[in-house]
């Protein structure tokens, strides 16, 4: 059977490796790989949520409350918004595709930086929308205005920090991009590494509130990264209301399992483990800031928690990041993002010490 | 902002209220609690399962293996078709949203019984499509095969056994409509509630290799219900290679948990587990049948772990839904589906004791 056009131009995204793949295809012990490519929290699961999942888990048969009455109240009252204005995904990922398909049509353009978050595309595309990029990999005001002028995109995704190359734009900045923009056009705020930005410069910190006065804005957030809970796949969206209702929608029925409910609420409770993450985080970032530079590799600062290193034409990402795979460590190679650059997740000490144990030998096989 | 004008029309689907709900606006004690609207399973969830998410816990900030390859080659294992034939979604109700995804649009029709699973007409109105309905709520093949030749839908669902009604369809009628159906319309045949067909009559049970070989049909089946994991939001589609690999183009990475993923493996070790609910649930059902004789209630004679009652004029469903609601007893109303009538999943000894009770009561009351 042929399915709708618009799906002939479309790929899949590409995940990061899975650890089983590894050990199925290159007979490595499960404890040898280390996975440096999905930028998963290395502090691990919070241990107040394996608790909660523990005690939640003969709940499993039961579907979730479907109105997420309690997330959102928490969520609330962490942002300082009404929980009418907040949408759960199946991490910011669904909601995501909820906006994609709310706003978009084969006669619709999206604008977005040169490198970023790879679903935006893969949405937008499966809608038949067509993708402008900024020449810029960074989201720069000038060229987000410009290219918003010339091409009057239905939807302009604003990704910061930005993924996968680490940097951020400030709140002041994307005002400016937000004022510069019609109200038939969306702009979306995605604030995935949020935490790790807001930490490091105060002057990144973009909040719900911030934007929340905007008939044209959302944003979105996520439990994946800093809360630690990229297996549970909870994200959310908050915007005023007609933009909420509007794409509600879209929302299928119980989007996020019972325990991903209730492992986010848990999550909430307990700020002290974003923290320390961040803080852990830290310490180790700094550690691939000094090993780029003793390797005289390029690197972008990061306001993230992983780091991308772009390397000079004597090194290939592809073949650094196949000879890493083979021996059991894994890293995102950003060759099909156009980059010859690798992203690394910043993992525990352990892992990080092992990676540039690898790295290390790895270019210098290559020279 | 307005959104793609295929969305005025839609309304969001009427979930089964959750415990939550009822505690929070009756203020009755959870424990007084008895929600049978949702058709979870009243065995509980599997004390495998539960183990296994025990253990899996601390891996809850771990995306899951992508490619969900050890689940597939268990179902691969179970249905004797290749784990390439085979999609997973978040509960089948994902493999319904890819498909009307992948095949529909506004210029297209989609065909199903009068009363009906709600998705398959909120997931077609998502895309613009137009609903065509059979005259009875029960697949009946002339009635199929009249509506297709007349309509020539793109889609045609056949849920068996149906849900909301709990009627089925047996095999060879099944293939009576799937013969009489070009190639170029997709036949949907989900078997959401199939373990409890299968069990009380084979000629009900329809497997996925009885389907394989049709380029134009689709089996759907659902960890929710026998299995009894709703909670965790596993289902999938098993299909020839080129429908599945066309309608993969719109699943999302990571569209199932980490835990889910678990669960559904190990639940797929323990077919005991299935055979133990069903036993139950027939002994359980048989009451609901006595009750309803008793009453001189109609009943639709169930192939599901669900029984509905359609009440004569002189009883409002409505009316009889809340009246238990405010007793603490969820059950589904149906004169959203046009039916004056009530599901109610059949559950444990002592929830159907409760529901027997209250709902003698309020019969009463109301006439």
């Amino acid at each position: 059977m042929r399915g709708n056009k618009v799906l002939d131009d479309i790929k899949n995204y590409e995940a990061g490796l899975p650890i089983e793949l590894v050990v199925r295809e290159f007979g490595i012990d499960t404890k040898d790989v280390v996975k440096l490519a999905s930028n998963e929290n290395p502090k691990g699961t919070n241990p107040n949520v394996v608790k909660a999942i523990i005690d939640g888990a003969n709940n499993a048969h039961l579907y979730p409350d479907d109105s997420f009455y309690e997330l959102k109240e928490a969520l609330s009252d962490k942002y300082l918004v009404s929980s009418k204005n907040i949408i759960i995904g199946a991490g910011s990922d669904q909601v995501l595709e909820f906006i994609s398909r709310a706003f978009l049509s084969e006669d619709s353009k999206v604008l977005m930086t040169k490198v970023t978050f790879a679903m935006y595309e893969i949405y937008a595309k499966q809608m038949g929308a067509t993708i402008i990029r900024t020449p810029s990999y960074e989201h720069k005001v000038d060229e987000f205005i410009a290219s918003y002028k010339k091409h009057n995109p239905k939807i302009v995704y604003i990704c910061t920090p930005n993924n996968p190359t680490g940097d951020a734009i400030s709140r002041v900045d994307v005002l400016k991009i937000i004022n510069a923009i019609d109200k038939e056009t969306l702009v979306v705020v995605d604030g995935a590494y949020m935490e790790y930005a807001s930490a490091k410069d105060e002057k990144y910190k973009i909040e719900p509130k911030d934007l929340i006065g905007f008939s044209n804005v959302i944003y979105l957030g996520t439990f994946s990264k800093a809360y630690g809970l990229g297996g549970m796949r909870v994200g959310y969206g908050i915007a005023n209301l007609d933009l909420i209702n509007l794409i509600s929608k879209l929302r299928p029925p119980f989007n996020i399992t019972t325990l991903s409910l209730l492992s986010a609420i848990e999550a909430l409770k307990d700020e002290e483990f974003v923290k320390d993450s961040i803080e852990i985080h830290k310490n180790q970032l700094k550690r691939y800031e000094i090993f780029a530079k003793e390797n005289k590799l390029k690197y972008i600062d990061s306001y993230t928690n992983f780091i991308t290193y772009i390397f000079d034409d004597n090194i290939d990402s592809t073949q650094i990041s196949n000879s890493l795979l083979k021996r059991g460590v894994i890293i995102r190679n950003l060759a099909s993002y156009g980059m010859n650059a690798v992203r690394i997740t910043v993992g525990t000490e352990k892992q990080n010490n092992r990676l540039f144990e690898v790295l290390i030998e790895e270019l210098s096989n290559a020279k």
